[in-house]
């Protein structure tokens, strides 16, 4: 599989908001309908316009297979050392079993070693065992709960 | 009490790492030599050049008795809706079990709220159980798991 990985496009965000509501948890909580929410535009020129933020396109023969967005994050603990936090992880359905999240991670964590980042992390719904899985697969520790608060 | 909420300044990055460094993980993984290690200065500006992100010192009678930071991140996810993530949580241990906690936790929700973010989240080590009762007592809910990956 020949893939390209680059920055999104505004061009490319009727596809990533397809991504990310064809998906069991995103199908609740996304709105797909065409012309897109003017919040999604508007998280997206966000996005874009952060040099913390990097959302990345995965691309196969000129379609958009896969997405995950880096956030880059100085701290100062672990004496100053900055992390990347990765969300938004999403393979295209039709392109799933294929290997393409292992690539996707290989592309960013070489991205956040470059970056200068010492750790890379992530949460994961307890209710997806298969992203679970992969990440464990890949390494990954789950060490810490995952907490969220809907404001 | 009558603390005060504030942004961190650079005489403050001594007891920022000293508060860093007296907790049974922090001790393991900070330099508290000083004069500090460089790596903590060049984290200090990065985050305080940062609009997206807020290094927060509570002081009480003129001493940092506490401290957290937050990150601010557009995402496309949720409908384009930005969230708040806050990581190094500390109070010093002379003023523990007094509501500090509780209330350094209002005071940042309240700060996420007027920065329009839909979401608060965090991870909290599995070998912290005092921290992760006192999220779930202010309605954090652990629904991820909280992956980490040294590089």
């Amino acid at each position: 599989m020949d893939l390209v990985y680059r920055s999104a496009k505004l061009q490319d965000l009727e596809s990533l908001v397809s991504l990310l509501s064809s998906d069991p948890l995103g199908s609740q909580r996304e709105d797909a309908t065409l012309p897109l929410n003017d919040a999604y535009l508007s998280a997206f020129e966000a996005i874009n316009s952060d040099p913390n933020n990097a959302l990345i396109v995965v691309e196969l023969d000129g379609n958009v297979v896969g997405m995950l967005q880096m956030t880059f994050i100085p701290y100062l603990t672990h004496i100053g050392s900055w992390r990347c936090l990765i969300e938004g992880v999403r393979v295209h359905e039709a392109f799933r079993g294929q290997g393409l999240g292992e690539r996707m991670f290989e592309f960013a964590i070489k991205k956040a070693r470059s970056k200068g980042c010492r750790l890379v992390q992530l949460t994961s719904d307890k209710q997806r065992p298969d992203a679970i899985r992969f990440y464990e697969k890949l390494g990954f520790k789950a060490t810490h709960e995952g907490f969220k608060l809907a404001l």
